[in-house]
C-alpha cells in the first residue's frame, strides 16, 4: 500500500458546494499532513505548540485540529529528522495503528547508526549472498545508481544514516584524486535519504598512493598525506561521515609495522578529519592469527581487550572503537565483548553482523535479533548495575560525545537485497534495534510481517514464530553450549567440520578431545579471559555452579559425562539438540507450506525451496556433528540414535556400476565416512542400486549426494525401469569436493514399493564434480 | 485502506534541497490528484489535453506529467462527474490496479440508476431485511440523518443519482406542505453526494390532501392540484428527481376509477414535474389479483404488455414506464418482459429487486446479478437482433431521451444495511451493472470481494466463488424449470408452500397436479403470452423443442415424464436438483468454515451463523418440495431418496411425555406431514424420547424444529441424563405457525453415541410458540 500512498497526495479541488466538498472528503482533504523542521514549522505556523528539546535525527508527530481540519505534523529536528518523521507515519499506516490523535516523540537512541559494506571495487562482495555490489563494477562506480539510491531508502525507512560503502579489506583507490568524481556521484545518490557515504581505508595509503616510502603514524609528511587527503575528499563529498579502518588484522598492516599504537594511528587520520566534522571507525577485531595452539594459555577471544584497554584515554574524540559484539567472530554463541565494559573515556561501537556469515549465508533462515538482543541487553557492571552494552555503545554511561551501532549488511543486487527473501528481517531488525534498542524480537518480527507480508493472523502467526524461533534452532543442529559454530572456520564458514577450529593459529579453539571439550578461559586454571569482565560479571562465569549452560564450553573444559543444569549429560546434550534441531526445521517446511496462497509467488515458492534445502542441511549437520561426537567420546547415544539410521543405505554398500568408493574429508560429514564417485567424463554414466528391504506401501526416498560449484552432475532415480526423478546438480555452494557444505538431500515421493523392488541411481559427472552419492534413506510416509 | 488514504492527503512539506524532496517523495507529493469539471479544468489548467464530449456524468482520469511531477487529473462532465472520478480512481487503488498512466474515459449506460425505497413513514420497510428506515421514524424524518448521509455516499461510489425515499404503496402526506420542510432536510442529506430523492405518490392524493372531490386525471382542477404541489415542492427541494407512481395495482386506485388511460394519469402528473426538469415513473405492474383460475386462458404474465403496448406513443417525454424484469414478480427464474421490446415510442426503465424477497430475504445467501445479466443480455430483437434488455431500456434501440436501471434496495438501519454481510455485493453490483451492463458477473464479485475482505487469493477464490453459484444453488432447492419459487406467494414469500400459487386470483399458477406440471403459454393451445414477444423469439419458446429447459414450465405444461435436453425427466430432475441444492449449500458451510482467520470476526461468524442456517433451511426446501411431488405424481425417485430419509425419527413416533400430536399446513412442510406440540403455558415442559439404534460411534444428530416470531420456547436435549444441548428459539421469522418458514434444524454434535441411548427432547413453550418438533436424524460423523 506504501506505493499507492505514494502515487495519490497532494490535492487540488477546483470549486465548491456540496459535491465539490464529497469530493474533497473522498480524495482526503479533510486531514493535512505538514511536514517541515521544527525551526521552519515554527515560523510557519506559531500557533502550534511544540516542546523544545529534539535530539538531532528525532521527531514529533502530532495531530492538530484546527478550524475543524485535522493537521498532522511531521516535525523533525533535522532535514534527517522530517524524513524518519514522514517514514514513522507510513509505518503505523502500514500497521494499522490509529493515526488520528498523534502525539508523540522518536529520538535515536545513539547519534552512530552505521552499515558497513564489504563491497570490492570489482563489484565482489566479501562474505556477500545476495549477488554483487550495488554501486561497484569492473573497478569503478556503477552508471546505474537507482539500486544505490533504493537502498538508501530502505536504509532512511529504519533511520540508518551512514553506510560505508567499500570493504574493510581496503582498496586505497577509493579514496585517490581519481576516484574521488565518482566517490561523490555516489554520495550523491546516498544524500537524499540522509544515509552519509564514508569508506574503508588501507593504513598504508601513504606509501601505496601517496608517494611515500613509509605509512608511519609518527611521521610529519604521514600526517600531511591524510590531511591534504581528507581535504580533497571533503572537497567532493562535504557530508562524508569519516573512515573505517581495519588495521593490524588478519594480514592487514597496521601501527605495530612500526612500533606505533593504535591510538597514534587512529588520531593521526582523526586530526585530519576534524575540521570536517567526520569520524575514523577503528576496528577492534585486533588479534593474531598465528598463536600457538599448543599453548592451553593462548586464547583470542582475550585480544580485542588486551589490545585497547590500555588505550583507553589515548583517542581523540572523532575515534570510535568499533567492537564486533562477540570476543571471536560472530559465532552461534558468545558472550558480549568484555571490551564494552572497559573502555571509559573512548568511543565505542558495536558491530553486528546482518549478513549471515555464520549462520547458513542466506540459505538457511536465521532471524538474528533476539540474538542482538542479548547483546545489547548484557549488562557489564561496568559502573555498577544498569550498564548493559547497548548504554555503553551508546556513550551514555561515560557521556562519551559519539558512539553506536554498525551493522555489516553486504547487501547485493539480488532483486530481495538479501538473498534469501527472509534475511530482509535481519536488516529490518539492524535498523530498528539501532534506533531503539529497547524494542523486543517480537515487536520486530512482527512488524517486518505485517509491512511484509500483511496482516493475515494465520500469516503473521506463522512467521514471526519461525522467525523468533530460528536462532535456537540453528545452535540446536550446529555447536552447542558455547563451543562456537563447529563450521569451516579456515574457509567458507558454511557447513559443519568439527576439526577445521583446531590445530591451527586462528584460535577458534574448542579443546574437543576424547574425553571433554571446551575452552578454560577461567581466572584459576585457564587463559584468564573471564578476568577481563568486571568482578561481579567474571564471578558468574568463573564458577561451573553459576556459569550459564550455553556459555558453558565458552568458558569451561568439562568431560562429556559432566551434567548440565538440565540434569544431561554434555555428551547427551549434543545428541538430543541435533536431532531436536534437524526436526525443528523439518516443521518449518511443514508450517510454511501450510501458507501456500496466503504469500504471495514467488516469495512462497523461492522460501519454501530453501527451507527444503535447509532441512536437509540441518540433517547433514545433525549426523555430521553427532558422528564426530560418537567416535570421538565413544559414548553412545541414549536414545539409541546417533550412528544408527533406520531405512539408510550407504552408497558404498550398493551393488556399483561404474561408481567407486571414496573417503569423504572432513570424515563426520559423509554418512559412513565414504562417498561414491563417478570418476570421468563426457557422456559416461555410473550406477548405484539396491532392493527395497520393506513391505508394500508409501515411501518417502531420500538420495543424499554432492553439489559442488565446480560442475552440474545429473541424476537419474529409477524404481525397476521407472524413472521416478531427475535433476541436476548445478548448485553453487562455495566447495569443490564432497563434503558438509556440498552435501545435500533429494526427496522424492511419497512413491509406491513393493518388497524386492530395485531402486537405482543413475550419476553423470560433470566438469570437476564427479556425481558423488552418500546414501540412501527410504522411510514409510508420514500421515 | 480507503479510510486511511482519507486520513491521509493534503500536503505541505516546507523547504527544499534533496532531504526535503524525499520527504515528499515519501509522503506523495511527487504526484498530485486534482478535481475538477471539464469546464474548471480547462480554465485552470489550459495546457491538458482533454478531448471534448463527456457525456452527463462521466468522468475522465487522466496522469499527465509537467516539470517532473505527475499530476493526476479528474475531470468530470458535471460535479457528479468528478465525485464519481473520484470514487473510480479509490476503487483502483483498493482493486490494487496501477495508477500511474492513467488515460481514460468512463461514462454511464444510461442517465436513469436510481434506487427505490420501500420505506413507509413509521419506519418500517416493506420487504426490507436489515432493520428500519435510515430516514422515517414515527412518521416523520429522523432528526439524525447520518446513515441517510452515509448511504448517500454508498450509492454514489457504485454511480447511483436517485433514491425515491418512499414505499410504492405511497402515504400521500409525503408531499404535503405541513411535510416539505422535512423532506428538504433528508435530500440536502443526500445532495452532497449527487444523489437526488424522489417521492412515490398516491393517485388519490388530490382527493385526499386536496380536498378536491376527485382524482380524475382529465378535471382540471385535478391537474391544478398536481401543478401547485409540485411547483410548492420543488421550493423547497430545487433538485428533486421526481415521482414514482403505482396506480391500478394491488388495491392502489389509478385511472380506471374514471375510464381513463395509464397516459392520462402519467402525463397530468408529468405536465405539472416537466418545468421543474423532474421526471414521471409509471409502474408497469399493473395485473387483476382477482383472476378467475379456472380460466385456463388467463395469465398475469400478459398483463404489462396488455396494459402498456397498446398506449405506446401516449405518454409524455418525461414519463418513464418502470417495469419488473420478468412478467410475474422476482421468482427465480423468469424470462425477461416482453413490454421491454414492444414500447418504441415510450420511456423504459428496468425495476431490478436487490432487497431478497422471494431469494431468502437476507437469511439465504444468493447474488443476483448472473439473474440480472441474463435479463439484462436478453436479445428481445425489438428491432432486428442486437437489441438486448439493457440497450433498450437505455433507450438506445429506438432513440429515447431517458431511461434506465431502477433498484428495490431496502437497506436498513443495521449496520450492514443489508443484513446479510454478503447481501451487499448485491446492492454494489446493481450500482455497478446500472452504470455498466456490460460488466461480466465475475469481474463485480472480484471486485466486491476484493474492497470488502481483502486481497487474501484463499478468501477472493472461495467468496467470489460461492457468490456466483449462489443463484443455481437456490434455483436448485426451490422452484425448478421456471414453475416459479414454489414459495408462499399470499403471504410472506418465504419458505416451501407449493400451492400458494393455486387456486387463488393472483395468477402466480403452475398448474401442478397429478399428472404434469407448468402453465402452457403458447399461441397454438396456451394463454398466448409468447406472442407477446417479437417472433424470432416466440419461435423459440413456443416450440417444446427449442424451448430452454430452464423456462420449460415457465412457457409449457408437460407430464412429469416429459423428458428434458439432458435426459431425465421433468420429476427426477426435481428430486436431483433439489438433493443437489441442499448439498451444495452444506459445501458452501464447510468453505465458509475454511475461511477461519482469514476473514475479520463478527463478519465470519455472523455469515457462518446465516449459512449454517441456510444449509438447514436448503434441507426443508429439499424435502417440503420433493415430498409434494413424490405424492402428488405418485413417481418414485429413480435414486430412492424422496420419502425415504435414513437415521430420521418423526416426532410422531417417539415416546411423547406431554408432547402431542399435530398435522402442519402446508403438509409437505414437515417430515410425515406432522409435527408434535406442547401445548400449555407457564413452566409445563415436554418430552420426546428415542432409542439409538445404531452402533457405537461419534454422531451428529439434527433436531428438526419450529421457531416462529409468536414466542421463545426452549430446548433441551439429553443422552441419557446429560444435557448436551439447549437453545432458545427467538428468531423472528415471520410465521405464527409450525410450517416451511419456521422450521429449523439444529445440529448437535459429534456425540459419542451407543446402541440403546436415549435421546431425549425436552421442549418449553411461550407465547404461541408450542415448543413443537419435526424430528430427528442421527448420521455417523463424516471425516
Amino acid at each position: 500500500m506504501n506505493i499507492l500512498l505514494v502515487g495519490l497526495m497532494g490535492l487540488v479541488v477546483l470549486g465548491d458546494g456540496p459535491v465539490m466538498e464529497s469530493v474533497r472528503k473522498v480524495l482526503g482533504a479533510e486531514s493535512n499532513v505538514i511536514a517541515g523542521t521544527e525551526e521552519a514549522v515554527r515560523k510557519a505556523y506559531p500557533w502550534v505548540d511544540l516542546p523544545a528539546g529534539l535530539q538531532p535525527d528525532g521527531y514529533r508527530l502530532k495531530t492538530v485540529t484546527r478550524d475543524g481540519v485535522r493537521q498532522v505534523f511531521i516535525v523533525g529536528s533535522n532535514e534527517r529528522g522530517v524524513l524518519y518523521g514522514a517514514f514513522g507515519l507510513q509505518r503505523k499506516i502500514a500497521l494499522r495503528q490509529p493515526v488520528t490523535a498523534l502525539d508523540e516523540k522518536q529520538e535515536p537512541y545513539a547519534p552512530v547508526r552505521w552499515v558497513n559494506e564489504w563491497n570490492n571495487l570489482d563489484g565482489t562482495i566479501e562474505r556477500g549472498y545476495a549477488g554483487r555490489s550495488l554501486w561497484f563494477e569492473n573497478d569503478n562506480i556503477r552508471a546505474d545508481l537507482s539500486r544505490a539510491s533504493g537502498y538508501g531508502r530502505l536504509l532512511a525507512e529504519v533511520g540508518i544514516n551512514g553506510v560505508t560503502v567499500n570493504n574493510v579489506n581496503a582498496n586505497p583507490r577509493v579514496i585517490t584524486a581519481e576516484f574521488l568524481p565518482q566517490l561523490a556521484r555516489l554520495a550523491a545518490a546516498f544524500r537524499p535519504w540522509g544515509v552519509r557515504i564514508s569508506v574503508a581505508i588501507d593504513f598504508s595509503s601513504p606509501q601505496k598512493i601517496g608517494g611515500l616510502d613509509t605509512f608511519d603514524p609518527g611521521d610529519p609528511r604521514v600526517a600531511a598525506f591524510w590531511k591534504q587527503t581528507v581535504d580533497r575528499i571533503y572537497g567532493a563529498v562535504p557530508d562524508l561521515g569519516g573512515f573505517v579502518l581495519k588495521a593490524d588484522s588478519e594480514g592487514r598492516v597496521g601501527p605495530s609495522a612500526y612500533g606505533r599504537t593504535h591510538a597514534d594511528a587512529a588520531n593521526v587520520i582523526a586530526r585530519a578529519l576534524k575540521p570536517h566534522g567526520g569520524v575514523i571507525f577503528y576496528r577492534g577485531f585486533v588479534y593474531d592469527h598465528k598463536m600457538d595452539w599448543r599453548n592451553l594459555k593462548n586464547d583470542r577471544a582475550r585480544a580485542a581487550y588486551d589490545n585497547f584497554k590500555g588505550l583507553d584515554g589515548q583517542f581523540d574524540d572523532n575515534v570510535v572503537i568499533q567492537i564486533k559484539h562477540g570476543p571471536i567472530d560472530f559465532q552461534v554463541r558468545e558472550p558480549a565483548s568484555p571490551l564494552f565494559g572497559a573502555l571509559e573515556k573512548t568511543n565505542q561501537a558495536i558491530e553486528l553482523q546482518i549478513t549471515q556469515e555464520y549462520f547458513g549465508q542466506a540459505r538457511h533462515m536465521v532471524f538474528l535479533v533476539p540474538m542482538w538482543k542479548e547483546a545489547l541487553d548484557f549488562d557489564l557492571q561496568a559502573k555498577g548495575t544498569g550498564t548493559p552494552v547497548k548504554a555503553l555503545v551508546a556513550g551514555k554511561v561515560f557521556g562519551r560525545p559519539t558512539g553506536g551501532f554498525v551493522g555489516v549488511s553486504n547487501v547485493g543486487l539480488d532483486s530481495n537485497w538479501t538473498g534469501h527473501p527472509l534475511s530482509m528481517a535481519n536488516l529490518y531488525g539492524y535498523g530498528r534495534l539501532a534506533w531503539n534498542p529497547g524494542l523486543s524480537s517480537e515487536t520486530i518480527a512482527d512488524e517486518w510481517v505485517r509491512q511484509t507480508y500483511g496482516h493475515n493472523p494465520r500469516v503473521v502467526a506463522t512467521i514471526t514464530n519461525m522467525l523468533l524461533n530460528s536462532w535456537p534452532v540453528f545452535e540446536h543442529y550446529t555447536g552447542p553450549l558455547g563451543a562456537q559454530t563447529l563450521t569451516e572456520i579456515t574457509g567458507n564458514h558454511y557447513g559443519p567440520a568439527v576439526e577445521a577450529s583446531e590445530r591451527n593459529g586462528w584460535g577458534q579453539w574448542h579443546r574437543a578431545d576424547a574425553r571433554g571439550i571446551g575452552m578454560d578461559r577461567t581466572m584459576a586454571t585457564g587463559t584468564g579471559f573471564i578476568g577481563q569482565y568486571r568482578a561481579p560479571v567474571a564471578r558468574v562465569y568463573e564458577s561451573l555452579a553459576t556459569c550459564p549452560d550455553e556459555l558453558l564450553l565458552w568458558m569451561h573444559h568439562v568431560p562429556y559425562t559432566y551434567r548440565l543444569k538440565s540434569g544431561k549429560t554434555v555428551i547427551q546434550h549434543i545428541y538430543d539438540t541435533h536431532y531436536q534441531g534437524a526436526a525443528e526445521v523439518e516443521e518449518f517446511v511443514a508450517e510454511w507450506r501450510g501458507l501456500r496462497g496466503l504469500v504471495a509467488e514467488p516469495v512462497f515458492s523461492e522460501v519454501l525451496k530453501r527451507m527444503e534445502y535447509q532441512a536437509g542441511h540441518a540433517q547433514v549437520w545433525r549426523d555430521s556433528i553427532n558422528s564426530w561426537f560418537l567416535k570421538t567420546s565413544g559414548i553412545a547415544d541414549e536414545r539409541g540414535r546417533a550412528g544408527h539410521y533406520p531405512g539408510r543405505t550407504e552408497a558404498e554398500a550398493m551393488t556399483l556400476t561404474g561408481y567407486t568408493e571414496a573417503a569423504v574429508t572432513p570424515w563426520e560429514t559423509a554418512s559412513g565416512s565414504k562417498a561414491v564417485v563417478c570418476l570421468g567424463s563426457g557422456a559416461r554414466t555410473c550406477r548405484a542400486s539396491l532392493r527395497h528391504q520393506g513391505g508394500a506401501g508409501q515411501y518417502v526416498v531420500d538420495v543424499q549426494y554432492f553439489d559442488q560449484v565446480n560442475g552440474a552432475s545429473k541424476y537419474k532415480v529409477l524404481v525397476g525401469d521407472k524413472v521416478v526423478d531427475e535433476w541436476v546438480a548445478s548448485d553453487t555452494i562455495p566447495t569443490r569436493k564432497p563434503d558438509g557444505h556440498s552435501s545435500m538431500r533429494r526427496r522424492i515421493g511419497p512413491l509406491a514399493l513393493r518388497p524386492g523392488d530395485v531402486i537405482q541411481i543413475v550419476g553423470q559427472p560433470d566438469g570437476g564434480e564427479a556425481a558423488a552419492l552418500d546414501y540412501v534413506e527410504i522411510q514409510k510416509e508420514r500421515p
